[in-house]
């Protein structure tokens, strides 16, 4: 039963990659940049979009919100103006854990790619299936919070190998931890070596310039460097 | 297709729960009371165990460590001398984000269940398929740290709708937060209404106690009460 179980989540994977491959040529087409932003429940993520999407420097942004249910998060954002697609994953049944590719794509005919810049897909919140589904993204960036503890690169390699940048969010928080910076930083490149990270409390907006520098860069039309 | 996964899904839920009943029949012939403790990534469930483990007025306890890799969290409590069996999603594939009871079956061996009165079972870091899985567990309580925000019951329902008892813990991190906590009690209650819940700081031990004697309670001989 193990060999037989093994057999059908690699061809879900290879599935899901075709269908990423598809996403990505549409994106390709429109020039718009994607990232597949994820994090463990609760670290961060919407709060870092409420600060870092009002000011991108006239890079035209969408937002791709992705739950369990409701559209909690796409409701917080709904101020921003911008161009805004909920997903929902309970329908696969009691609620899938994370976006596939296929969800991605039903949601695609909702966003006006053609007047995007740069897509925002929030993920569900959760640090394992999320990293081993591709959606047809540029960059995966993933949030990281102080108050989840420095053991979380080892306990969830995949999710922190096969990002491009880790925000480590909640630094205003860091006074009231007994959280080590330095020993989560050596955890972190023991993974990933040397991967791209950036300091930041989105509650504050310390270190959020960064993040928004980090995407405006993405989103430049420079299509030699989207590898 | 969708139907067609949803079927497969369906199928396997199925299966889990064919097997968690055979857990349950062990558990009940060794008379052992079984706690499913899950949580996000990072809520704080080892240091909760470790606080609350070493002081159960003589329960004899054992602990079933889920993650999906390594052994972090069975090394932080190997110093307290209980059973501790190891369970690794990662064979699954990139890595389950979940126990399901199969992989509690099959260690069990690995456990003296004739000389325990409690097992705890940490499960894997998720808000998500973890309460889609029973396990055998005769009790299933969750950790929500205050740092996720108040709006983790209406994202992951299923979790607070499924679960005994809620542990609110880091509440020494409240003065340093925007957290709400009438506003989580309420959401909380919309999901699962008079659900018991503590109000804890593992780090600190505030409120711990109640922890303490709730997991006595359970493990305390009444057949009938284990419903």
């Amino acid at each position: 039963m193990h060999r037989t179980r093994v057999r059908i989540v690699e061809d879900a994977l290879d599935a899901n990659n075709t269908i990423a491959r598809a996403n990505r040529a549409d994106f390709d087409r429109h020039e718009v940049a994607v990232i597949n932003l994820m994090s463990a429940p609760g670290a961060g993520k919407t709060t870092l979009l409420e600060r870092v999407l009002p000011d991108l420097a006239g890079v035209r942004v969408g937002v791709l919100e992705g739950d369990v249910q409701g559209s909690l998060d796409a409701d917080r954002l709904a101020d921003l103006h911008v161009p805004i697609a909920q997903l929902n994953t309970d329908p696969g049944f009691g609620g899938e854990c994370h976006l596939d590719a296929n969800m991605v794509r039903s949601a695609l005919p909702s966003l006006p790619l053609a007047d995007l810049d740069l897509l925002v897909i929030e993920n569900v919140g959760n640090l394992v299936c999320p990293a081993e589904f591709r959606v047809g993204e540029d960059a995966r960036v993933m949030v990281s919070s102080v108050t989840e503890g420095e053991d979380k690169p080892l306990k969830y390699p995949l999710m922190f190998r096969t990002c491009e940048l880790v925000v480590i969010n909640k630094i205003d928080l860091l006074p009231h931890l007994d959280f080590d910076l330095e020993l989560f930083r050596h955890h972190l490149d023991a993974v990933h070596p040397g991967v791209e990270r950036v300091l930041v409390s989105a509650r504050t907006g310390e270190g959020v310039g960064a993040v928004r520098d980090w995407m405006v860069a993405l989103a430049t039309p420079r299509a030699p460097a989207r590898t």
